[in-house]
């Protein structure tokens, strides 16, 4: 194997407020020894995502919090360099919720092959995996869009946000991405066929802006971020509108009694909207079908994606804090190269 | 007719924050004729109802505002004076979209007969009228409510939340009302058969108090209200709740940059609930049913009502202001004596 070592983060402490290089600790241990059943990966890519900061608190998460000294848990694709499970044998390429280090032994029962055949295998931790289904689950479930919405997608250059806003122009939508860098809203709109994209942090008045990008109103809001920027979207629904509300990144760091946490009391019965939360693990019956879905548009080149790469485990703590700067176009990865 | 003037109320001019007597003004007008197919109607109960705070704005409802200085429109019970369509004939008991007034002539297509044989005929303002449609509507179609659902109503000794409740309690529901008095509450409990209510005006804490009466929290919550009785009820939502958004008259005299309209920002992402507003008058379609439902209720004793009456069209305006005081039980009615 090259090396005895395993280089894994844990949480040092539980962050208040914005986390910080210090709430995470890089620490070197030997490399676990699979036992009856488990399997030793090697991790080639992990995912970092916002909804790990909510595993960073006590009890504020639809998930377990993470125990403060133990290494951090991440989605993850990998290769097997030993098995002591049927399934799967040395070299197989697995997707599996391993941890933020270059190796984890992890039951075999928890782990399913990766074989895209038609994109880079790590397509699995976003477009053809979680956020995919995430997106396809907020926009046509949740948010049931119909043709002719305008559909408006915040985080829109995210993994999540820039799958959303394609499945939405698929559906016949017209689409509007919010963003919070030039180079990302040129992206949606150059390359991804989104028919406006508003840079929130440059916009004079972002009420107007979305007034201006959807001149009838907003149909259905797929919500990734929270605060003023959802704000701007609120006043814009018509009536019988949706909201699929997915995440709130810019609300995750607010500790209780911050300002950011009080906003417009907002409970839109004259225009009927319905506002729903969601989380994807709840339409596992639909995945099997969205699945198909996803890989016949990425294989059409309907779908299309990003990366954000670092390198080396070492990176993964400053990947994870570059979600709140928005520094990610697409998806955020940590890439660990075996040798 | 035995009188030839008719008292009228007109709106004398837009109120800004709380209405107070002076945005009204008591007319009086000769009795108007009816035209071909026009019907006169004297006026037996006149309702007032919250939404018409929204009338009084210059677009603030889901309705067209209502002009200034014109007459008021309000829905009424009112026997025929006078028809010249064939539908009705002088002595018939009639439900409409009449005025605050004695008399009214209107289209006769806009009348409906009005004779429920089971209960007094103002009735059809409330528990087997629009009220009543709306209570069924809130819980069984928007709120969704099942068996064992812990449901919670606010305004609930109105004459939408106490139908909600008892409507909910009759599908199997644990049902917590919330108002702002003693003998509100003591007549949701000994009367109504609510599991619990709540005095919101003299609870030590009022999200304690929706906690204790909600041990295995909020499934299902019939808004009424907005504002921080809302905010405590939220604060014991569920996994997968649901919340119906009929009213908030808590909220209908903020004026923009009023504190009452900011408050916590919900998404409720984590807990998947969702938030609906409704407006009664789209469910059209359920209505021959929900009526049917809500008569044998009444007939069955199943489904019991109280109303706070005023006597006199000159006390319309103030019965509507004390809708806003709360000092209605049930419905609150204007009765008009023929003579």
């Amino acid at each position: 194997m090259g090396t005895t070592h395993n280089r894994q983060w844990r949480l040092a402490n539980r962050p208040t407020g914005e986390p910080t290089a210090d709430d995470f600790e890089l620490t070197v241990d030997p490399i676990p020894e699979p036992g009856p059943k488990e399997v030793l990966v090697r991790t080639d890519y992990l995912s970092v995502d916002p909804y790990m900061r909510g595993r960073m608190r006590e009890s504020d998460s639809y998930a377990d919090p993470w125990p403060v000294g133990e290494p951090m848990r991440g989605r993850a694709v990998g290769t097997v360099v030993e098995s002591n499970h049927g399934t799967f044998e040395a070299g197989d390429t697995v997707f599996g919720n391993l941890y933020w280090a270059e190796y984890a032994v992890v039951d075999g029962t928890e782990l399913e092959p990766v074989d895209t055949g038609i994109a880079p295998n790590s397509t699995a931790l976003h477009v053809l995996g979680m956020p995919g289904r995430t997106a396809y689950v907020g926009t046509v479930d949740v948010g049931r869009i119909e043709p002719g919405d305008t559909v408006v997608v915040s985080a829109a250059a995210g993994a999540v946000g820039s799958v959303a806003g394609q499945i939405a122009r698929i559906a016949g939508c017209r689409v509007v991405g919010i963003t919070g860098r030039d180079e990302k809203a040129d992206w949606l709109t150059d390359d991804l066929g989104f028919d406006a994209a508003i840079n929130y942090r440059t916009a004079d008045h972002l009420s107007a802006a979305v007034a201006d990008a959807c001149p009838r109103g907003v149909d259905c809001y797929f919500e990734n971020v929270g605060g003023e920027v959802s704000d701007a979207v609120m006043d814009r629904l018509v009536d019988h509108s949706r909201v699929a509300v997915c995440g709130k990144i810019a609300l995750y760091n607010a500790e209780a009694g911050d300002d950011r946490l009080r906003g417009p009391r907002r409970l839109h019965q004259r225009t009927r909207t319905r506002v729903e939360g969601f989380i994807v693990s709840d339409h596992a019956d639909r995945f099997d079908h969205i699945n198909a879905r996803l890989r016949r548009w990425v294989e059409d080149d309907r779908l299309r994606y990003r990366e954000t790469v670092t390198d080396g485990i070492e990176t993964a703590s400053d990947a994870f804090l570059g979600l709140f700067e928005g520094t990610n176009v697409g998806k955020q990865l940590v890439r660990i190269d075996g040798e």
